[in-house]
């Protein structure tokens, strides 16, 4: 296997996070989206999008998207288990995974893509441009604020994000909480249940992924 | 087993479709979006998110984000598949799944939100306004437009949209088009494939659901 990857794409580390927590070595291509190589046509047969990360398999097989890579990854390398252990984790680890990403890491990314100058007409990843439009930024910020009160809320009920156990949601939400330094977001000092939690995540291994 | 649904909300049609395909009978609740009953406190505590659908299992564990609940429902029912059937088919699904969800289904609802009359300051879902956006209502439309030029592509490789078999991919590629009709996106009279591929999936009992 190959991962198409960059180290400061918070897909791509979505990806690293959970590689190292398998303890797998995949060899890593790095594709410099600082240069848009990810737009040139040598990338873009690997895939159509335009996006990293990007994992080809011994047969040539690409699979993106970094959730479907995790959940491959996941099925050939069961152990440690990070998308729960029985079909009701499995539901809820997707069901946290998927909040976190619709109201945390989305949000971030619209704030991020719609201010950043690196960003002018690239509002949106992959091969089309789209302008930036300030009023997302702006709406993104607002939204991560109140996906850290959610999960402020959350991680008073349980220790990680999917349930009992660490898991691909805490990958997601870890990842969200560092891209959004990129928008001046940040734990707030009164989200203590927030500040354990990222301070025990971010104390793995695999954080530095 | 109870489902939270609104017939006219596609996240919730993508489950009502998926559990037809199962032959599953699962009792529907009624939550009319049309009277916000989604954001009443009673619904709430069931989604704090104020998001349709939700499933409630026997116990009173509630499964919502309609991905989470469709991956439940194919492990305690596996039969048809719909999600693959071995961990490479399974990667595919989810990656096309995500693919016309981020790139279709999301363009669509940026469209929709931020130009219905009807979701002045309901831009986003859940419990937080959030005032529409014309510019992403025309970013919405433009990328709705991009994603039936990848899926007539795609619709050319294969006979459905995650590969080989009919599966949830499809079922979110169909509730997709469907619901760009509130933007009057349609699929061009040129694109073949679509057409070929709309014909087929729409002609199945579950796409009454």
């Amino acid at each position: 296997m190959q991962l198409y990857d960059f180290k400061m794409a918070p897909n791509a580390r979505r990806v690293r996070i959970f590689v190292a927590e398998k303890r797998l070595d995949i060899p890593k291509i790095d594709v410099d989206l600082g240069s848009r190589a990810q737009l040139h046509e040598a990338y873009l047969e690997i895939n159509p999008l335009g996006e990293v990360p990007a994992l080809v398999l011994d047969d040539g097989t690409v699979l993106t998207e970094s959730t479907a890579i995790c959940h491959y990854l996941e099925e050939v390398c069961p152990d440690p288990p990070l998308c729960g252990r029985t079909p009701l984790e499995r539901a809820q680890m997707m069901m946290w995974d998927r909040r976190v990403e619709q109201h945390g890491f989305a949000a971030v990314a619209e704030a991020f893509r719609n201010s950043n100058p690196f960003f002018t007409d690239r509002s949106v990843t992959g091969p089309m441009d789209f302008p930036q439009i300030p009023a997302l930024a702006e709406r993104g910020k607002q939204r991560f604020a109140n996906f850290l009160n959610f999960m402020e809320q959350r991680l008073g009920e349980t220790e990680f994000v999917g349930g009992v156990c660490y898991g691909i949601a805490d990958i997601t939400a870890l990842v969200t909480i560092d891209f959004a330094r990129t928008i001046k977001g940040r734990i707030g000092e009164n989200q203590a249940n927030l500040q354990r939690w990222y301070a025990a995540v971010s104390r793995r291994d695999s954080a530095q992924a």
